[in-house]
């Protein structure tokens, strides 16, 4: 999918909504246990109550893989139940040296019609650059992101004469390794005190920011901090929306959780995309 | 598996042998098609003729995973086909965030029995550490790795007084959050010269080595530097033994390849081990 009809899914939709399909075989209603393949039922009915309201989904592929083979044959059902003018992302945080890279991009790209896969840069950029050979497919790279764990080795400053920190120097040196057509960052919503260092380096590209609710993250700060004239967020929502409701209503409650998301992100894509 | 039992084996196949099972589809030899599960039958012939020469197998899991479920099945034979005292590794470079890495060690400690997996550290501690849980099962954590694009960020030198590279501060804190008995970390064959600073650091860890062979680091040099008094060094080879032929002799011509390996490392285990 091209930046250009992205960005035209989120001023259709009026979201920037991803929906994220961390689904948990131990946490679906019960009624859906009798079904050949649970794990599908479930996500199909949230895709089908999401979709007027979302612009991505994003499968944590952890969830699906902890499974074993059933998980990979729920996922795939899964991926094309998605419909075809939603951005998909395998958020499976990959990354390897140059041919393993182009495997598990044809895993992602070709096996799986994914239009995007989360990748981690510490093997630097022949484990990246495997993944933006082909038009209208993603990386996601790991920047700054929204665990405590981030502190550890993310925030240690360089000895460059810059004493920028190590996600700085991810960003500077990856982004020219593509375009802001081909490349996004992912950026915690718990770290809104470092957007605006985020966008002096990388003001064009999209931003996947997890980390808003049960992480404790502000969609109104980093909406505020984060956007640029193209919206340039995609924002998570995994366990607030999909778990709304344990029950037989899961689908509808679901649905509204997603719809209470949307209507903020209206009021901020009014508010501070200038195309609007 | 425990470090004394892995050294148990070291000591009796006079071998620190991994053989990587990095199964290409597409290089199988022509025979194999015919079986209901090529994938599957290529690795059971190379790990019965080699499982006498080698203490540990290491999938690369990209080559699995790029087969869709199918892949994941091969997988699973294959696994449960190596005999229980060989030490398994599943490289699948790993690591989310906490609730979510709980779930790929899930996946390859329980649904697939395998004692290890490698995991990227740049999400830090709280990713790395739900793999650590598990008596008698490791992580091998990237550290130095073999490809050109380690230069890109784990060559960087931190502000923090020490001039330290990024790698050194993985292999200084990473080595806090667990024991000898639990971590491993991986260090190219092309990165000998910093091999002593790496023992300088983990001086009893077990490191994983690839990079031998077809990347052009020397058995010897890596060997010399980098034991241990438990040799500490698992050094492995994918492609010069899988591949050593693409006829129906490769099963023998992999054994013969396996085998010229062993007896060198059976001189340096001779020459570096103190034990011996």
């Amino acid at each position: 999918m091209t930046r250009e009809k992205l960005f035209e899914q989120i001023l259709q939709k009026k979201s920037y909504l991803c929906v994220g399909l961390d689904t948990d075989p131990k946490k679906l209603p019960e009624h859906l246990l009798d079904f050949e393949d649970p794990v599908f039922e479930f996500n199909r009915q949230i895709i089908d109550a999401t979709a007027d309201l979302c612009v991505a989904y994003k499968p944590n592929i952890a969830f699906y893989e902890a499974q074993g083979p059933k998980g990979w044959v729920s996922l795939e059902k899964t991926i094309n139940h998605i419909p075809q003018e939603i951005f998909t992302i395998a958020d499976a945080k990959r990354g390897d040296i140059g041919n393993t890279s182009e495997l598990y991009a044809r895993a992602f790209f070709e096996t799986m019609n994914f239009d995007s896969v989360t990748v981690a840069p510490y093997m630097g950029s022949d484990s990246v650059k495997p993944f933006l050979v082909q038009g209208g497919k993603w990386v996601i790279l790991l920047a700054l992101t929204s665990n405590p764990g981030s502190q550890d080795f993310q925030m240690l400053r360089l000895a460059d004469g810059s004493e920028e920190y190590l996600w700085e120097q991810v960003l500077r040196e990856s982004s020219t390794w593509g375009t802001a057509g081909q490349l996004m960052y992912v950026v915690g919503a718990t770290q809104a005190e470092y957007v605006q260092r985020v966008r002096a380096i990388v003001p064009d590209h999209f931003l996947l920011v997890p980390g808003v609710g049960a992480q404790g993250g502000s969609l109104e700060e980093i909406s505020r901090l984060g956007m640029n004239q193209r919206c340039g967020l995609l924002v998570n929502s995994s366990r607030a929306i999909i778990y709304a409701s344990s029950g037989r209503d899961f689908a509808e409650k679901a649905r509204e959780a997603a719809q209470e998301v949307q209507r903020e992100m209206e009021q901020y894509l009014e508010q501070y995309v200038q195309h609007l």
